[in-house]
């Protein structure tokens, strides 16, 4: 298996100690150089510390065996709080028929578990029950240090710098664990943690904290392997990924999902109807409850943080679909419409929602309420079938919180820019303020084999409105199923998205970053530029197609201008001679202005 | 030399007549197959014309000679208004002197005109000046069929489809020749047309018509020659640029200019400073007003159709700089800041722009103010040099109106999304709705390799708001010079991104080339997807990389889901069925609402 380690340019991975629990909170370093001036005097630019979703892979003191799994952080924090049993089997019939049928021993991952943890009898293990009687959880004290990115420390490293206007640009940060703890309470923020994933790194999705984005990986049936979707699992960590969801409909998923979270250090999340359609051979019409809900049973066990429900799309949709341009384009969405009118019945995850926000609720498992409905094209956007599903996934919303179940809301798709905003206000209206999750949504219908940037375009812009989470698409969108650089493509660019979108929002500390890589543009530090970049490697590439010496990384120019028409370059000596204008400022009163200001 | 002719799959070059013109404008129709249902019965699906820039070089009834250049579209219209001159000889010093000297014989344009028309004494030439007094030329009846796409033509066609949802989607057009007239008079709207361009075929650049991109080309002191660059040129024609810039600033500049622009069906812009400047072998000091006014002239001989001059850019700004996070990052701009710190005087280009409007309005030359201090960094954004300066332009605006000129303002650069509308809202206020070209902007400085996209948000964005042309941004920004594909990957992401604020604005006829599409991607007509797709070629390659057999390409799914979980295929089931239960429906009351609307 061909595995990604070791950390990217010029950045060791840090762990930033708790106040209120035992915890050391994975944060990636950046290093930089000094900046030298005309006269040689040195000025230090201080590190800067970065949101970080590639877990023990980039860690280069850890030694990371996909065979044996990633360490279980959690471990400890879940049993010390005295609310689970260990189970002496797995609960699921289909787990055990897995487990038990030895020609699958060749796929199995080694260390499966089977005996999973479950809330004791009577008592509720989510993240949200815990926040609503006002527990500070150790979870919620690693998300706020990792939302903070280390803000602090720096502003406080300034202080060593007085008048820099690095330093100046650093706001307070109002994210503490008590802040994390309030938000989840409200249901306007969720941090997915099943307690049978322990590998996970905590990780909130809400809109007062930064945007985050999820890849989609998955094998189909027509293609791939575990070992390809493994690999690009942690590939998509590597990049940026914030959840991955395994939407995997193709040979041994049970075996597939296992290897994938046994070595994920991010929330997972599935489609557990494509599962359960694979059990009954992807004959829609003999579908039951009793099949769907074991694999619930199922996933849940294995430690899947997160389940797409399509519990929102009803009988009485339908009609709403038929004249549309695109029809439905949900794949669970089109499965249960399907289901339903072969049985001319309601669906069952809506008549069974109580039962499954029950099942959820005893491992923590957080819902994502599926729209079953959303546009395929631009000409079904906001329609009365995407908007009428909306306002069920809104009363969902209610009941879930009943169970204490995280919640979250699915949304977007193809929608042009003029009616995105709708999107988000209707959903913080019906939903009661659960966060948003949404596909891109894609704002034209023409750019197939760019459909990650038509995508980034609205995902950028409903993450400002107030969407927590994007899901990435790729560049094979509408063509093809993903490879491995399609997916970091996909990452990359709903990074630089969701990056967009918190910078918009003004959420702490997410300018520092822009900053420091301005100012290295400016300063033509051109490594601390690479090691800055959401992509590094391409970053480099690119300037090296053209100046590939070594000597080029510290010339005050590239190849886009070359040395004369270098604007960067000129505005330093106009910068410079600005400086002697100013020195002699009362022979030129004409200046105008000061250059001091 | 390389140059791609030929048209795109399923598509052939229609020329449509005007009606108070002898006129021919040139548009691209899209053939699509017709739709079957199972019974057999066939539907027709009208072709789809588009917007097309890509000139003659994709009629296949006309054979492109680069050596000789395009037919002059525009000739017979120019000298049948009486009012230019044909001059005996070149009136520019360095145009004539390399015309002369014999060892640029071999680089040097074989058809080069050496009697440039101009405007007659007393006379202005401008499309400004004629829509002023109420004259519709050719060239704005052009551009106003060619804005509607013949979506006339097709409302009238789907007289014949009653009840077509296809046919319902098209709206009223209200873009007529006065309508083109009207726009241009109040400076609303220009339309690049040098009468020494004559090969240009007529486009409109404001935000009452379709969002327009420019792809900039040009070599470089460190890399390409003559060939690469209109190679380059006719690329990105073909892909979809609106204008061109030709920032060429290495050697031979004259002469690649020539070639480019006899072989341009679109109007051509530069930067006449960088000329001006390899004159004085890029020594800024050694810059005079007379070098530069020669350039003007030489230039306006050869047909560039317009400038972009930094003269908003004062003595007074300097100092706004500074502190700047990344000082002046445009190279015009800090040319000039240099240029006045080493004068101590104000800048040549502001205290001469009544002359530089003099000679423009002779040659129907546009004036692109530039923004020689856009902020190269979110930091800088919206800052008081940035602001300070768009006022300015806001003056010169007035200026370049008194002289007929016709002037659009240029803007952006890096912004973070919050701050994007203000600089639309300040742009139409101070520059009293001239129409505003910007680059990008970029919406954060973090992904290089990546800029493309990043500005390609901003883009959509600020264009949504009322930019009527978008500078495309490619992914080598910051980092390299864009070579041949990452023209195309750049042109292609601002169409896409233009398109989509033409959705957003409701421009007339923008959707249906997306309802067309989606109805082929909800039918499986593969071959229709690829057509009408931005960028045919790629999403072919993409689709053909896991189902390469012909055969696939009628087949209902892709593999991306592969056959039993493509959701559009039980889309398409549900429909059946849901109809089926209509059929019904007195036995199923509780379907809820009808199928039927």
């Amino acid at each position: 298996m061909n595995i990604t380690q070791g950390n990217f340019p010029n950045s060791r991975k840090v762990y930033v100690p708790g106040r209120l629990h035992d915890i050391k909170v994975a944060m990636r370093e950046i290093e930089l150089a000094h900046t030298k001036d005309k006269e040689g005097h040195i000025f230090r630019n201080e590190a800067v510390t970065v949101y970080d979703t590639s877990g023990p892979y980039t860690d280069e003191n850890m030694k990371v065996d996909i065979k044996k799994g990633l360490p279980k952080l959690r471990d400890e924090w879940i049993k010390s709080r005295g609310d689970v049993d260990q189970l002496s089997q797995l609960s699921s019939d289909y787990g055990t028929m897995r487990h038990q049928d030895s020609s699958l021993d060749h796929l199995r991952f080694d260390h499966v578990s089977t005996t999973p943890l479950k809330a004791k009898e009577g008592k509720v293990v989510s993240q949200y029950y815990y926040a609503c009687q006002g527990i500070i959880t150790p979870e919620m004290e690693y998300v706020a240090i990792r939302e903070n990115q280390r803000i602090d420390e720096l502003k406080e490293k300034y202080k060593q710098h007085p008048g820099c206007p690095m330093g100046a640009q650093i706001p307070e940060t109002h994210i503490t664990p008590e802040f994390v703890c309030a938000e989840i309470a409200k249901g306007r923020a969720i941090l997915p943690a099943n307690i049978n994933h322990p590998e996970s790194e905590p990780m909130i999705i809400g809109r007062n904290f930064l945007v985050k984005i999820n890849a989609n990986i998955g094998n189909s049936p027509t293609t791939s392997s575990i070992d390809e979707e493994v690999e690009k699992a942690v590939w998509a960590f590597r990049w940026g990924a914030d959840t991955i969801m395994d939407l995997s409909t193709g040979a041994n998923i049970h075996e597939t999902r296992e290897w994938i979270i046994r070595n994920s250090p991010v929330p997972v999340g599935t489609v557990p109807l494509y599962q359960a359609l694979e059990k009954v051979k992807g004959k829609v019409e003999d579908l039951t409850w009793e099949i769907y809900k074991d694999t619930l049973i199922e996933q849940c066990e294995q430690g899947v943080d997160y389940f797409t429900i399509h519990a929102g799309l009803l009988w009485k949709h339908i009609p709403t679909t038929v004249h549309r341009t695109t029809g439905i384009v949900s794949r669970g969405g089109a499965i249960m419409a399907k289901w339903m009118l072969y049985h001319h019945k309601e669906s069952f995850l809506y008549t069974h929602f109580e039962d499954i926000c029950e099942i959820l609720a005893k491992y923590d498992v957080g819902v994502s309420l599926g729209d079953g409905l959303r546009p395929g094209s631009v000409a079904d956007a906001n329609d009365r079938a995407q908007l009428g599903e909306l306002k069920v996934l809104g009363e969902l919303t209610q009941i879930a919180r009943k169970h204490y179940v995280q919640t979250i809301i699915e949304g977007p798709g193809h929608v042009p820019m003029h009616l995105v905003k709708e999107n988000m206000d209707l959903q913080l209206k019906y939903c009661d303020e659960a966060p948003f999750y949404t596909l891109g949504p894609l704002v034209t219908d023409i750019a197939p084999g760019y459909d990650h940037i038509t995508s980034a375009i609205g995902g950028a812009l409903i993450a400002w409105y107030g969407t927590a989470m994007l899901c990435y698409v790729t560049q094979k969108e509408h063509l093809g199923l993903p490879e491995k650089n399609d997916v970091k493509e996909g990452v990359i660019t709903f990074k630089l998205a969701a990056h967009a979108a918190d910078l918009a929002k003004g959420f702490p500390g997410a300018q520092y970053r822009d900053n420091a890589m301005s100012k290295a543009r400016f300063e033509f530090r051109w490594k601390d530029q690479f090691a800055l970049a959401l992509d590094s490697e391409k970053a480099m590439a690119f300037h090296d197609e053209t100046l590939p010496d070594e000597g080029y990384k510290s010339e005050h120019f590239c190849s886009m201008c070359g040395e004369h028409f270098c604007s960067m370059r000129a505005s330093m000596e106009v910068r410079e001679l600005a400086e002697k204008v100013n020195e002699k400022k009362k022979e030129f009163e004409d200046f105008g202005e000061e250059v001091y200001r």
